[in-house]
C-alpha cells in the first residue's frame, strides 16, 4: 500500500517546527537515523512534523557538523485535526511478548488509536518491573514514532507507562467514556456480553478496550470484572467463537474502531 | 486471551477421524512436533480434528514405535459449521515480506477468513517463481494449520497457490461475489471509493478484498482496476486517510469482516 520508500520525502519529528529564518536542530537520535539509514545529504528535502497535527516542508542541512532543518514556508504545509486521524479507541493491552507488542503498537498508530496503555496482569508472560518499565516505554514510543512517520499521521500516539490492572480500574474514566474488556469464549458463559464490533465505537465518547495476556485473565481478575460489570462501569466484550491470541484481539479492536470511522467519513 | 498453553489439550490434524476400535496413524511431521515440542507421552489426551468442521477427543499412543490416536467416542465431540467460524472474506494479498505474510496468514485463520490468495504484482518486494511457489505455499499452509489448532477453529483455511494479478482478475467470481481493491489515499483522488468497513461485508455473497504490496500498485495495475471498476466488476476501497502498510490493510479487512459477524451473532 505505501509508495516506494525511496520516493518518499523523509519525515522528522521536531517539537518545534522551523519557520523562515529560524531553522531548528535535529535531535541526536533522529540525526543518526537520517545519516546512517536514509543517507540524507546536505540540502535534501524533508518534512518536519511537530507530532501535534502540523507539518512543514523544508530542507535538511549541516552547519558546524550539526544537522538542522530550515523552511521557506511561514505556515505549516500539512495540518490535520487529531479527530481526522484517530478515533475514540484507547487500547489497554496486557504486556505481551516482544514482537507481538511491537506489532500491536505499530498497528495502533496506523489504525488510529488514541493511545496505548500497557497493563500488568496476573498471567502476563512478560513481567515489567519499575526499572525495566522506563526502558520498555522508550522502546515502544520509538516504534510508535517510527510508524507515525511511515503512515503520515501527524498526531503522535502516546504509549503510557505500564499500570497494574487494579490501579487502572480505579482511575476514573473521562465523562462519556466506556470500558469494554475482552473475555475469552469459555469465561463468557453465563455472562451477557456486548459485541466488539463497529457499533461499540459508533456512539460518542472514548472507548477503552482492555485486552488480556497470552495466559488469559486470572480467576481473581475475572471476579474483579464481574463486580465492575454489575456496577455498570465495564462491559464484557464478545470477540466471536474462536480463541484469539492477545495481539489478534488488539488488532481486531483496532480494525473495528477504524471501520466505524471510515464508514462515517464516507457515509456508507 | 488464550488459556495457559500447558493446560490445553493438544490438537492434531488427521484427514480421517478415529472411531472406536479404529485408531488412526499420526502424520510424521505432526508426530515429531508432538514428541519434541509438546513432549507428549504415551496415553496423553489429544483432540483429533479433520479440518472440515469435526473433531473428537482421544488418546495418543505408540505402537511398534509409531504414533496413533484412538478414541472411545463413536461421534465427533466438537462440530462446527464453516459459516460459524468463517465469514465471506477471501483475502487476496500481494506477497509481502516473510514475517508480515506469516502474520497475515495466522491472523486470517483466527479472524475467520475463508481463504488466502497470494497475488503476484508489479511492485511486490518478494518475487515468487514457479519452483519457489510450492515451498512458500507449504510453509504458509503449515502456519495456517498451526493457527487453526491454536484458535480452535475446526475448518481449515486454505492458502492457494500464488497467482499473477492479471490472471486473478480474469477468473470469474462466484455468483453474488464482489471484489474490492484497497487503493492508497493518493491514488484514490478523483475515483469514487466505497468504505472498507463492516457494511461491505454485511450483504450476502463472498467478498474478495485485494491488497497491494509494500511498493503500491503500479500505474499499469491502477489502469487495469479503473477499467474493471467502470465495467462494474470491481470496487475501489477507501481505507481511511493514513498510508497503511500492506499487512495493516489486510488486518483491517480481517477486522471489518469479523466485526460484521460478531455484530450479527449478538444482534448489536
Amino acid at each position: 500500500m505505501q509508495s516506494k520508500r525511496s520516493l518518499r520525502i523523509p519525515r522528522i519529528l521536531c517539537p518545534q517546527l522551523p519557520v523562515p529564518q529560524k531553522p531548528v536542530p535535529v535531535d541526536a537520535e533522529e540525526a543518526a537515523h537520517l545519516r546512517q539509514v536514509l543517507r540524507l545529504q546536505d540540502g535534501a528535502p524533508v518534512i518536519a512534523m511537530d507530532g501535534r497535527g502540523r507539518a512543514v516542508s523544508g530542507e535538511y542541512f549541516i552547519q558546524e557538523k550539526k544537522p538542522f532543518i530550515r523552511t521557506t514556508h511561514a505556515q505549516p504545509t500539512e495540518v490535520r485535526e487529531a479527530n481526522e486521524e484517530q478515533g475514540p479507541l484507547v487500547l489497554e493491552v496486557a504486556v505481551i511478548k516482544g514482537d507481538a507488542m511491537s506489532w500491536v503498537i505499530e498497528k495502533a498508530v496506523e489504525m488510529g488509536a488514541r493511545r496505548v496503555v500497557p497493563v500488568l496482569s496476573d498471567h502476563a508472560v512478560v513481567q515489567v518491573d519499575k526499572k525495566g518499565a522506563e526502558h520498555f516505554v522508550e522502546r515502544w514510543q520509538r516504534i510508535a514514532d517510527q510508524a507515525l512517520k511511515q503512515c503520515e499521521r501527524l498526531n503522535r500516539l502516546v504509549v503510557e507507562a505500564p499500570i497494574a490492572l487494579g490501579e487502572l480500574l480505579k482511575k476514573p474514566l473521562a465523562s462519556g467514556a466506556i470500558r469494554g474488556v475482552a473475555i475469552e469464549p469459555r469465561a463468557r458463559e453465563d455472562w451477557p456480553a456486548h459485541a466488539l464490533s463497529e457499533s461499540f465505537f459508533r456512539e460518542g465518547g472514548q472507548k477503552h478496550v482492555l485486552i488480556g495476556p497470552e495466559g488469559g485473565w486470572s480467576a481473581h481478575e475475572l471476579e474483579l470484572f464481574r463486580v465492575e460489570s454489575r456496577a455498570g462501569s465495564l462491559r464484557a466484550l464478545d470477540l466471536g467463537p474462536l480463541v484469539l491470541r492477545a495481539e489478534t484481539a488488539a488488532l481486531f479492536a483496532l480494525g473495528c474502531a477504524l471501520s466505524s470511522r471510515v464508514a462515517a467519513a464516507i457515509g456508507d
